[in-house]
């Protein structure tokens, strides 16, 4: 596709500055959907491709910014993104800026205010898909912050994937984005060890999936989640269908069999030091989920 | 319910020795099953309602296997089936136990052994529903050891619940048990650290889970395992769509910002570690599945 930025009248300008992966993906999309891009990256080459099918490359940071009311920034961290945003000086007043780098809420909660400095409007993002899923209608883009900034660029944004507005706290997105990875990190060790243990006794993984993962996790997910959230804001753990201490029970068995099948075992010696910190905190008659007293909490060791 | 042992004889008679909840449980679905129901326990006054029901008390252990062709073991350990049952001596020859205690797989093959220098006929077995459950259709319980036993007995133990047979090996059951726990324990861990972590913005948990259980688990569960567990068996961890590297750099940005945050952040931390040791496998360019070579070999701490 070459066509020129003459035939993109109907949609707004865009400009994408950083060209990793990520970047490259969400500048493709845009290209493709009629956008009339502008993209810089520090190594120039990288907008090679993009050139290449009608996206036009910007010299400098503040012709790239000046090209469009819109600028998505895709770097590698907010330190990156100050270093490269601040080189665009005057440039930067009266344009609006969608930060998609991972940082932590502090780092957008400073950006916020870098922004208010410079008289740009600063909305925050994280992406959720890896680039090969950008631009798909299902591949959620968190966003927090300014909702009117949103809702003014929805139609641009909505063409990267489906737009989820978390809330006005620019914080939001980054710290929703780590925690879902938190869970899903989580979740996959508790797979993969668990078909580690199962293993240690001749069980291909494949076999043991189609137990653990058609059967068992539906399951899980339906009964120990399901309606229990409203329990945790409350602090509301009745212990009568199973106690911490039970639970204690069962999490030192999984250490023992661990140890014993030769498999590794400080997963299950983790979970079960959060059940004795719990049970510490006075939740040894209380059921399982009081050890989100225990996560709410630093760690004694930071 | 206090019909008599008479009106009964359509179904196998069956003994169950340990009363604690999830023995009550066993027993009073057989009986309510129309099953003529025999009961033991160390404190013969756990009967007492279900005598009132219609059971039999027996008051020997002996006596309690002599009353049924097959008894369910339900008590604490294997260490409390051998000391229970060794106490009924001769009585136990010909007779088919089927354990549901909770052991290890170790322990599993050694009450093997035991149950052939008697005559048993031994079937080894594990709940994975709790005592609120047992009886509904759709209740797993596994079984391992000789299917011809669990074959006969059917009828029986699914009164109980769904009996899946696992093999021969009769360790597969609790080994099951054992690894399907762990991985709830660790997947409900990841769902709670992450609340706890959104938690330190004023996220509510309704809040959370509405986007984590209804959204991003499901896609997680499609996406991250689906059609994996082969390259497992293989291990075969391709690392083009992402690699340990850049897993390990998401990691540390989950610690860091636990931290940050002020939540727990041994979980992450721990995390974090496994991706370090799976690096120093030399897996740095493989894909984040690789984590399970660590997981396949016992801990530095044993």
């Amino acid at each position: 596709m070459t066509s020129q930025p003459s035939t993109h009248s109907q949609h707004t300008n865009v400009t994408v500055i950083g060209l990793g992966p990520m970047g490259l993906a969400l500048a493709e999309v845009l290209q493709d959907r009629g956008h009339n891009t502008t993209v810089w990256n520090r190594t120039p080459a990288k907008a090679d491709d993009l050139v290449a099918r009608g996206a036009h490359r910007a010299e400098t940071v503040a012709e790239a910014v000046s090209a469009s009311p819109v600028t998505i920034v895709c770097l590698s961290d907010y330190d990156a993104v100050h270093a490269v945003l601040d080189s665009a000086g005057d440039a930067l007043k009266g344009r609006v800026l969608v930060n998609l780098s991972s940082g932590t809420p502090k780092e957008a909660h400073a950006a916020v205010d870098w922004a208010a400095e410079r008289g740009v409007s600063y909305l925050d993002g994280a992406i959720m898909v890896p680039p090969f899923l950008v631009g798909r209608p299902d591949s959620v883009f968190l966003y927090s912050g300014p909702q009117d900034v949103l809702d003014e660029h929805r139609e641009t944004l909505a063409g990267m994937g489906d737009p989820r507005y978390l809330g006005p706290d620019p914080g939001l997105a980054v710290l929703y984005n780590t925690a879902l990875l938190n869970m899903m990190y989580a979740t996959m060790n508790g797979f993969l060890h668990a078909t580690a243990l199962v293993g240690s006794a001749g069980v291909s993984a494949v076999e043991f999936a189609d137990l653990a993962l058609n059967w068992f996790m539906p399951s899980v997910l339906d009964s120990s989640f399901a309606g229990q959230a409203a329990d945790l804001d409350a602090g509301h753990y009745p212990g009568d269908a199973g106690t911490m201490e039970m639970n204690l029970n069962a999490l030192e068995h999984i250490t023992r069999t661990s140890a014993e099948q030769g498999v590794h075992s400080d997963q299950p010696r983790l979970m079960r030091s959060v059940a004795e910190q719990a049970i510490a905190l006075g939740h040894g008659g209380d059921n399982y989920l009081a050890v989100f007293e225990v996560f709410k909490k630093a760690s004694p060791a930071g």
